[in-house]
């Protein structure tokens, strides 16, 4: 009884923040965060550490923010919970940068109702990767996202992430997808840059269409072949050195860019590898953002955040980085 | 708004039916047929075909009834809807036969939350596969599994499903997870009958832990090696087929069984293979349900129903079968 | 050079054992080991080690042997060390078993070369896998499949060995395949009962068609189903244990096969599992033959023997098996 | 026995072909086509084709020469064929380039024997995948390198190439490796740019180790990033595109690099997807270079050449880059 009430007034509230909302850029260029869910415990925000962390973000100058992604650790979230996060979040945001919301699910009509919710509180588009049980062909995915594109109001990203979903949208759905009109970028996680060159291809005469890379080692390749820029997780703590990247990448200064580079991948050798699961990079964000005292590391199931051993070590990482001067322009 | 709404009667009257659950066998020996979700669209039950269903299936002599699997695409369907499903299987059944729900997600709130509604609409038992979306290690599912077997009152089944889910119940997660007081059973849907042999060894000295497989083709062997029984999807349409093979292989008949077992592989080689794609099985299940005039073929997204061609094939394949004389004993 | 040189005599004396090679029965029946290669170092054969290895295994009243497959690690083996094991193997056994020799390979020059040799040295049978480098299609195993039959005088077996190969035999090549004159039988160490099943299916009509399993584990249902016996690698230590199994299967006495099933899984759970990496199976199995005084336990690279702490856990294991009465009828 | 004699002669007359090796530049900087093996037959070479694909490659102006790689089909032949090869390449190209010739077998006995062929046929380096067979550990791998190196008078090129041999080089592995006197450099057909990035952070102080690139679609980037060039199957029948590339990319003129990166998306994209198969990269090389009146467009088993269906597709691209003005500077 509790679980289903706790959130609800929140859930109300929604509706009334619709004006704030950040217009959407076309294409939407720069970093967009792929923003860590802060929690107490798995069904209740971390709502100070929330705060401080869009604070966070925002003041390394980012140019979105996306919540409810895999490192929003979405689909561990209970629906109210989401609700709640989409809500707070918006209101926290309140303009400043647009904000997307996910609303991948396997069920199409929870999508369809959380895009809605996302809408009515303010979100600035929403983004969806393929329903991550069923083994769907490319026809059916073509078909998922024509259906949804006509069931939510918001602009869409698709969401490219075959890790996790195990299905990948192809070239060619892609090119079914791009004809929607209110289908509008794609974020992709798979880091194949090939895919990534033939979507580069695929959107020649779609200057307004954005591609987005998730991850941050492949930034700066991403912007020197067309890309307009990426969805960062190490952007939750170190926002100002992606920000650094996409502009000297943007600018063609290659010079700078190798040297950002290199600290990007320090970054990721350091911080990610900890602990050598497949969480790891998960767990090691809410850790380090947890060592900076910006909010809880505490992760919903099946995850469990680092032991003292592990946490230990992501001090002794984040300090040595710090002694490299990383991160630094 | 009409999404959020329209369940919610059906949802309140859950509580007093609790009174008209079946006892649990245990083990529990038989078949247990995944029922398919009849809709009439995404988010609409097609009521009368679920009747229809219930009392087709249960006609043929089953031991149980088993919702929201894989079958029943349940990670497809909306929250109100697997609700009304449960509450409506529930209080059709009236106790004749126990029944097995779903409660599988990603999160475990919401799995929680559904174990809750299902214990109080009167199911026997709750079913839980792996979370399927991020890559939990054998050892954060195995404290997955403890976690949620405290918060379920239910007896709990696990799911062993990695074609679906990716991620398997390995044998030592399994050792840790039969500890647990409600943990009561295992149903295993990977075909891999080395992993069942060594559950069948672990189980040992666990005679009232049911072990029961997937697969139909595998039924009558897996019984001869002391598995308990199957939760086999033709016996949604042919249900007196398995509990046929079923009784010949615990009697150890072994000319009847490879008699019922042709019938059973003439069944899965002409029926589950129409239309060469992952969803086959599925598709080709709802369309001789549909065809049979038991209830309707829609699917929810990401799949939709046969076409025409693929239709009259299941026909055509259907009436063959007939003039085989199958299914008979 | 002396790579080139150290094999030829016993290249050149194959043609002469001809006449000793054993007629092949059809179907083959019963327990076929997979025979190690006994190697002193990477390029030598153990020849002492082989001789008693092979009177160890013939002691044990098993059907026929089966050289130069995974188990005999015959990828990791030069070319003349190949000829050289299969012209010893087929003199030592001298005609009182079928002797199946392996002739997979990446290029089909050399398989039809190594099958020539096998059958002037008095090979009963040829034994392949689906080259395990290109993607090829089904369409285009067929067809090589097609090709090598025409090339090949010897009785050809298929060997279905996805983890290794990558590729699948599907049931439709296989009932292409089982077209052809001298494709006699087929060995499937895919450990998928259901693709067994199928095969079983396929075969209805084929009685001189063979059948045979890889996993020991799977050994006992597989006989029960119409399948004909196995190539199991625990029959390179405890060959009765697993003839014994295959009797118990064929006169379905089940009572007897479920107590050495047990045996079975004993010897599988404890010995196979040593040091926890993907080759501790062929790692044990060679570790067990030096423990008994059989052959030494050198590996090919990529492979290593075990160092002494898992060999003293291997000699552990085997006690407690011993203690436990295993192997024994 | 025409099998065993037909290659000898060639194979004796390696040894005086030895000084006319080119020397190795440290780092290989540019483009090294992976050359595809003309064929008249399964055991014959295109000798004419083989002179006149050579002197088309070489007219391109690339920087070195691969043979017996994946696009050589190289698992495919026979060794003798393999040695003919060798020997006439390095005849052929009479030191105007270096020659890296491919060693990778699944016995290391064999790879050695190779590698210790093309010594003496006047090779400039030799190239090792990993053993492509058993499911060796990274620790395994490490092992093999070491011993391999040690056993081998060539530098070493390491092969990444996970999607035909199962197996990668690790990070770790390659940091073990890369302290070896004689490994050189590493190809990396991964596909996998964050693999690629890790490996010029490990590379940073190593300035004389060569980091190349398979897939042409990645050359561009990976130059930008540090990466000294390609081995690119394209560059067998349009070899200046490919070095234009490599130029563009080194001289960091960005224009210019977009501008043939595009003609390089639309080769890839028209020509390699002919026939939709996992192969049909390779048939469509070797059907483009028969086209061009070059070599025969034979295939190993277990392909087979285009049908006319296919050839007259490949055809039509091929004018229709022409008609766009590709390949063109």
């Amino acid at each position: 009884m509790t679980l289903l009430s706790k959130h609800v007034d929140v859930a109300v509230t929604a509706k009334a923040c619709h004006a704030s909302g950040a217009a959407l850029p076309r294409p939407l260029r720069g970093v967009i965060p792929p923003m860590v869910t802060p929690l107490r415990d798995r069904d209740t925000l971390d709502v100070e550490g929330l705060e401080r962390l869009i604070e966070h973000i925002l003041a390394g100058g980012v140019h979105g923010l996306f919540i409810l992604g895999t490192t929003g650790e979405a689909p561990s979230l209970s629906y109210p919970l989401r609700r709640e996060l989409v809500e707070r979040t918006c209101r926290l945001v309140n303009g400043r940068v647009p904000v997307l919301a996910g609303i991948t699910d396997t069920s199409f009509v929870e999508s369809v109702r959380m895009a809605g919710f996302a809408a009515e509180a303010g979100a600035t588009a929403a983004v969806v990767a393929p329903p991550y049980h069923f083994p769907a062909s490319q026809n059916e995915l073509a078909g998922y996202l024509e259906s949804l594109a006509a069931e939510v109001s918001l602009p869409l990203f698709l969401y490219n992430m075959p890790s996790h979903t195990k299905l990948s949208f192809g070239v060619e759905t892609v090119r079914r997808a791009i004809e929607l009109p209110n289908v509008v970028g794609l974020k992709d996680s798979s880091g194949d840059m090939i895919y990534f060159q033939r979507l580069i291809s695929l959107c020649r005469n779609r200057p307004d269409f954005t591609l987005l890379v998730g991850p941050e080692e492949l930034l700066g390749e991403s912007i020197l072949l067309g890309g307009h820029g990426g969805i960062n997780g190490g952007a939750n703590f170190y926002p100002q050195l992606y920000v650094q990247l996409h502009e000297a990448a943007r600018s063609r200064n290659l010079d700078r860019l190798a040297l950002l580079q290199r600290q990007v991948m320090q970054v990721s050798a350091r911080l990610y590898g900890v602990g050598q699961s497949a969480s790891s990079y998960l767990k090691g964000l809410k850790c380090i953002l947890s060592i900076l005292g910006i909010c809880d590391d505490f992760l919903a199931e099946p995850f469990r955040r680092f032991g003292p051993a592990e946490r230990m070590q992501v001090e002794r990482e984040l300090k040595e980085l710090m002694d490299l001067g990383i991160p630094g322009g």
